[in-house]
């Protein structure tokens, strides 16, 4: 890529306010270094100069550039071999009406790390949550965080206090693989409190945003983020959201991108938990309570959980018939076949069988004509 | 119904162990006595007289008709009124195998308490759990028990430690009518611990059997007894469960009756949850977090739950171009259109709309043609 086609793509990143599909058209149509010009010139269609016209005039592309490398960032577009097609390829289909303005793939994304976008859309889980989260959300978000990347599968989150921070953390202490997508500029770091786990994820994981340096989070820009967050996400785990919840639009999103939504049950008495529990009433998310639930939804095919361990016990093995003779026999002391024939309410002759089959077994202990429980 | 009549049920409640849907036939289509008579004989067909070979010389129903006396009980058959026929019409579907010979109504029960098993069965939902709980799980039981019978709803469970305990006391505790189905006799208090407990809803509820006096509780007993608990409830719940819970059975018998399963979620790292999230997760159960989830299963129609309570905010009525605006403004100094629409990315002339709607409805404060957030 050419100095100047990167400067076209990155003006082009700050004249609108992501995402504007009409201009990510153009680009596709033009390329960046006509669209950019017909941008500037107000000649690149009513739509397009509608949504650039308050910005058009601002070329700071050379900064911004300038700022991203110093910070040894890149600006990935469409043009890039790493560039995860499929996982926006999913914008395409019918969004509901609350979402449709938004459910658009990114035109451009700003990004610092080591990890590529393609590798981490590959195989990847999103674990989100409040911000607000309980001792309980952070220890379940990191656990399942470390159970993800034991797995090699990619932790994509927000950056956020609570359980993305969790989350984050977690994955970086294993050395998997972690992803920040951010609500504004890369250089911006937000929260303040997370600097340093964002320069962290930034030197191992990956860093996005949709924004050019610079710029400001603001709400609308949280919801916009969201979207990114499940987009490159195989599935999206809510660990804990109250009943108002970034989360829940999270959540919302990997539904519309026709990804597994899962949640984390809690406590019913944790305000922390009512939006998971609210998610898995409605059957938005399916319940899960490990990380190996979650890579088998964002594994390889045939990748299952294993099975959770049920205690078993010898008894499990005995019949109806058998079961009754058991408990019809005492700890100590002893009964005949007929009284156990009477204590179980079983034909005398259908008891002598059970009998001595406990015994073989090692559960009956027989001795002159009585029988008692085997010790222990 | 005479004192014979009554004594040929007590009689055969015993010579057999329940259920036995071959006696309940022959009593069905001979009635009590003559069944008695013909079980004493050996001439109640080939079945019949299997099941009752090992016991039918036993005959102390004039012992146990007194032991119920004096407790002030009584035993209910299909003969009275109280009979709940319709709950026990449920067994005649189809049941898996492993419960198929187990799945009948009873044929007799034992019963002491005012309250009366039709009234019971019209509104109730059984409340059961491990007996190893947690305290949040015995909160929890107590706090769905409260809420039932605050709604008049009749708590059924087993008389059990743990979370059955605190349902049934929840219960008692607001004068709410409380059932609980003994593993043995009524006159049999199990667990011992709980004699007081069982006492108080002999008193003010119901305490049933199937069980004639002085027979003890075991294993098989704990899940015929299941059997009941499901099939007297409108809906049952499951509290807390381990990976081998009896609550779990009590369950697979509602889902046999087609009666609505039940699961509390809780912390995935409770071991004493694990039982409820595994029902969640295979769809045996639908999530319920609180009494009105219930009420709403075993309610009448139209009897819904009211919607949670969610936080709003005067934003939520924001359109998406006002949000923008709104999320383009400073906390303090002040904007001018011009500055909005470049920080927002809008069009200046989309700008000026919502800015004066922002004002009127008191978000944002407007001055000299700069605008900023109305203060708190």
């Amino acid at each position: 890529m050419t100095d100047r086609t990167t400067e076209a793509w990155a003006y082009l990143s700050r004249v609108v306010e992501p995402p504007c599909p009409a201009l990510t058209a153009l680009v596709a149509r033009v390329g960046p270094v006509e669209a950019a010009e017909r941008v500037r010139q107000g000649s690149a269609g009513e739509e397009v100069n509608l949504h650039a016209e308050a910005r058009r005039d601002i070329d700071c592309a050379a900064d911004d550039l300038a700022v991203l490398a110093r910070r040894g960032g890149r600006l990935v577009t469409s043009d890039d071999d790493e560039w995860p097609l499929l996982s926006f390829a999913a914008f395409g289909g019918g969004a509901p009406a609350r979402l449709r303005s938004q459910a658009h793939a990114p035109m451009v994304l700003w990004a610092i790390g080591p990890a590529t976008l393609d590798e981490v859309a590959f195989r990847s889980a999103a674990v989100v949550g409040t911000r607000a989260a309980t001792m309980y959300g952070e220890f379940v978000a990191g656990d399942i965080a470390t159970g993800l990347a034991e797995r090699d599968v990619a932790v994509v989150s927000g950056g956020a206090f609570g359980i993305d921070g969790a989350a984050h953390r977690a994955t970086l202490a294993v050395e998997g693989v972690t992803v920040a997508v951010l609500a504004g500029g890369v250089d911006v770091p937000y929260p303040a409190g997370h600097s340093a786990l964002l320069q962290r994820i930034a030197e191992h994981g990956l860093l996005l945003s949709e924004y050019p340096p610079g710029v400001r989070p603001a709400r609308h820009r949280f919801l916009t983020r969201n979207r990114l967050v499940a987009a490159l996400a195989g599935a999206t785990v809510v660990v804990e959201a109250g009943a108002r919840s970034g989360a829940a639009n999270t959540a919302a999103w990997a539904r519309t991108l026709g990804r597994p939504v899962c949640a984390v049950p809690g406590p019913v008495t944790s305000s922390a938990s009512v939006g998971c529990h609210s998610l898995l009433r409605s059957g938005a998310a399916q319940i899960v309570t490990r990380a190996a639930d979650v890579v088998e939804l964002v594994g390889r095919v045939g990748e299952l959980a294993p099975e959770e361990q049920h205690p078993t016990s010898p008894l499990d093995e005995l019949g109806d018939i058998e079961k009754r003779v058991y408990d019809a026999l005492p700890r100590r002391g002893g009964r005949t076949a007929e009284e156990v024939a009477v204590a179980s309410g079983l034909p005398a002759r259908q008891v002598l069988g059970p009998l001595v089959n406990l015994e073989l077994s090692g559960l009956v202990v027989g001795r002159d004509g009585r029988w008692k429980l085997a010790a222990g």
